[in-house]
């Protein structure tokens, strides 16, 4: 104590310098672990240094940064969620990602939204220079609210509030209603991001495992009654990773649990547009009183154009609006613009009518490429990119995600998903990313053990024969 | 205690309730105050019950939801800030807003941003559909490292981060720094959304005197000994709402005193092309090692098109993307392509010299017109749209402003942006807002205190004569 003190006084450790770990700081100073614990914590309780969760002790009187990276267990690199979002959007277009979670490029409505620009460089003044209003553009919210009537679904147009993407609308959410070391609850497996967010909230994670009819409402109740969680956040419509659909069953138990828990339910509906027909919507049952509503058309039209939204009680809307404006100042009218363009111009029925006959192709030929090599779906989903495969008996998916990584294949291991981390015998594939025939050279070489063919993602090493899958 | 034990065990009482205020309860149940307060506190450390600062006391068990309206000490409503950015974001063309923080629509690079939507109509698919890359758009990256060596800043462009927006800006930066509790710096007067972000990372504010030259280096000194501020956030270039220039006097001694007690800078640059030649930045002195630098386009461009940036220190950049990922997945390609359109296309240096030539313009016109009103500018700014400016004695601005709101006129009254309240006797002018000669019959007829003409607001009711100023 007495040495940490005199650097901190000599200015040898400056305000904000982390101090060094507690096994380097042992072996430095010839004294034992147990020794250098104590007098971190006495110097912690003196408020001479502070502790940072999963980061270590740093010297008052300045910031400490956050490094999401470094909060919680350490995870191989493979099944970081923030590593993998990162490979697939540094990803070049020579690199493929049938881990990836969204179209590619050439899927999406480009001829809706070429129209919607073009429209949209003949607007009215405000539109392309002004602010939006605290809740954005009236006529898009109007059309969600009809959308989601189509789905059961009762919200008036000052029930949504516009945000600049779908994890914004979550983020907001959970500023709204999270204070560190709160917990939540969440599917496992999940969406990744999911726990990325939540680290950035200082969130605890509990999960609660996911069957093809939804949440294991026994363990979901287990878990209400062991974590007093204040939050539930799933997918509706089509479960990410698993593309399972909540049961009607399932949601109803799910939602009187919820009530008398006090506990409040964010319904992350992003893949509305893929279903052929609306499958049970919790919001639906519930009448959004305690479950909050939100989407995006970041995986359907476009991921350039920023716009999602938030359904929410009636009461929380002027609360969400304040936080919207204190930190990030309302929203342009622009992305709204030219998302509502792209939905109402008519032609994207037929794009998403045309996305749904080449998805259900690309699963067939998916599945069937997958069976070949052993790789098995979890289960055959209704609709949707996603596919959840079981990889054949003692194959570790972070260690062949490694593998393919080094080829140009980006795989989505299972594990990422997982706060139990029991999925390591499970990858996440998107069928419309998975066309390319190379991705199932490379997976069978992996699989065999054997990586030493060229990497596929370089174009000049690319044998012809292998250029381009036939479809 | 015991009855309020009982309501919640019979469930009169839901988890996440809000209990009745003290003064309420006390009432009702014919005891005294502290008797409540006790049975309150006793209560909360047992974990039946939570209190939310500034909020009251809540049933245990569900998430109490973040209103910040209800946050810290309560404000006339014209002074609270986000009531304020409501008014100003709100109100229709109707509405005449000298209080508002942005130039009218017309004043913006309209030009450009069509031509630049018009290329985005014919831009390669990926630019239109695709998410963008952590960092975001390299080309856009590269012109702000070069704009910002032009002021003396040197960041490479791995060194700069697109974001949505300026405010998303310093949010990222404040959940990156900050902890609850923690104690941030502000210029007082500042930027009154500062105040309101900082309320939704509840954070302690300090305000620190401005002066025409910069903050009180004095007052600012003693600041940090007595309240070890993790951040100070101001703006440089043209300070908001005073207009004033930061003096190399005092950014180098802002610079060493900020060094020594381990404390981070955030320079808000938002106005920094309203300047006809760069005054000192604080980034520029300090070689972005403690001062991140941000930005955004929204007041010279287009506030529709939603885009920011940080730069920062190196090492820090990683992590600041991952909490961009993690809390807003990235974000999109069309806002920054269409930026780097408009202002690479070789009018906006033309859109801006005009636009500077026309505040002054405006300047000139409005110090005359609130000189008649015995209103006086607390310094003549040399750029920009802003005019702090001196009420007559005695006259409140914020009844000042409720009686102009009252005939359609949005004004924005001095303790909005004053931590210490000070500032009641002060106004901010926008004086490309201004331009309308009924908003200084309002307030002429508001300081003479009669309010009974017929609203200006309304367009029915306007007379031809004062229909349009002349300019």
């Amino acid at each position: 104590m007495t040495a940490i003190t005199a650097r901190i006084a000599a200015r040898a450790l400056l305000p904000g310098a982390r101090l060094p770990s507690v096994r380097a700081q042992a072996k430095a100073m010839a004294v034992s672990v147990s020794t250098v614990v104590e007098a971190y914590e006495r110097l912690a309780a003196e408020g001479a240094i502070r502790s940072r969760p999963g980061s270590g002790f740093y010297v008052s009187g300045a910031a400490v940064p956050l490094a999401l990276a470094e909060i919680g267990p350490k995870r191989e690199r493979e099944i970081d969620p923030l590593w993998i979002s990162r490979q697939s959007l540094e990803a070049g277009e020579e690199v493929l990602k049938p881990g990836c979670g969204w179209l590619p490029a050439s899927w999406m409505h480009e001829a809706g939204l070429r129209r919607g620009l073009r429209a949209l460089a003949r607007a009215e003044t405000a539109t392309i220079t002004d602010y939006a209003t605290p809740l954005g553009l009236p006529a898009l919210r109007r059309l969600l609210a009809r959308r989601m009537a189509a789905c059961g679904i009762e919200a008036g147009p000052g029930q949504i509030m516009l945000t600049d993407c779908g994890t914004q609308a979550i983020d907001l959410i959970c500023r709204f209603l999270l204070e560190p070391g709160d917990t939540v609850l969440l599917d496992d497996p999940c969406y990744f991001n999911f726990h990325a967010l939540l680290k950035a909230h200082r969130a605890k994670v509990v999960g609660v495992p996911y069957t093809p009819s939804g949440p294991d409402v026994d363990a979901f109740e287990a878990a209400l009654a062991a974590h007093s969680p204040r939050l539930y956040i799933t997918n509706s419509a089509i479960h990410n990773p698993t593309g399972a659909v909540l049961s009607p069953a399932v949601a109803h138990r799910l939602l009187t649990l919820a009530e008398r828990a006090g506990l409040v339910v964010v319904e992350d509906d992003i893949f509305a547009d893929f279903e052929p027909a609306p499958a049970p919507r919790l919001a639906a049952f519930d009448g959004l009183t305690r479950v909050i509503h939100i989407g995006s058309f970041s995986k359907t039209l476009s991921a350039s154009v920023r716009c999602g939204y938030i359904a929410a009680p009636r009461e929380w809307i002027d609360s969400l609006a304040d936080l919207k404006i204190a930190t990030s100042f309302g929203g342009g009218r622009l992305a709204a613009d030219l998302l509502l363009a792209a939905l109402t111009d008519g032609g994207y029925r037929k794009h998403m009518e045309a996305v749904r006959r080449r998805l259900a192709a690309a699963l067939d030929e998916t599945v069937g490429r997958l069976g070949a090599l052993g790789i098995t779906p979890w289960l055959l989903p209704r609709a949707g990119m996603f596919l959840w495969c079981r990889l054949p008996d003692g194959v570790d998916a972070a260690r062949l995600a490694r593998a393919c990584l080094q080829e140009g294949v980006v795989l989505a291991p299972g594990n990422a998903f997982s706060q139990s981390q029991t999925a390591s015998g499970f990858l996440r594939f998107n069928v419309a990313q998975s066309t390319d025939a190379r991705i199932f050279d490379v997976i069978g070489r992996a699989l065999r053990g054997g990586t030493s063919a060229p990497p596929a993602g370089r174009q000049s090493d690319r044998p012809a024969s292998r250029a381009i899958s036939p479809r």
